[in-house]
């Protein structure tokens, strides 16, 4: 069984950033991989909130949340 | 040719929760993964800040820095 990775982000240019390198760079083979806009599907930051997420982008590994570098706070997309 | 990833860290348990999980996620059949530990190896920090890394954990992909969560400032390193 895969492991899961989510990407959350809200397309500012760190989050680009971070998708293009940090994403693109895991292994695919072990990870199934979603991406979550936060910017666009606000539905979903409830989801990010409960799970740890403060700002993106950040990248949840298996329920464990890594915020890289810094775009946005998790506030100002509300 | 491989791509380059370095993990810097300082052995803080921030340091050791992205390493066991960010780290281990990459696709190590295109990262040739180095690691450095910045508290132990005080003569890479000049190398690290020439990079960007401004805190550890933090990972360097083909030159370009994330910064992981927070451990540990570069400054208190010295």
């Amino acid at each position: 069984m895969k492991s899961q990775a989510v990407f959350f982000h809200a397309g500012c240019p760190v989050c680009v950033e971070a998708e293009h390198s940090v994403l693109s760079a895991l292994d695919r083979s072990r990870y199934d991989v979603e991406v979550v806009h936060l910017g666009t599907d606000k539905r979903k930051l409830p989801d990010a909130e409960r799970l740890g997420v403060k700002s993106v982008p950040a990248l949840a590994l298996d329920g464990h949340v890594f915020h890289i570098n810094f775009g946005a706070s998790l506030s100002d997309l509300k």
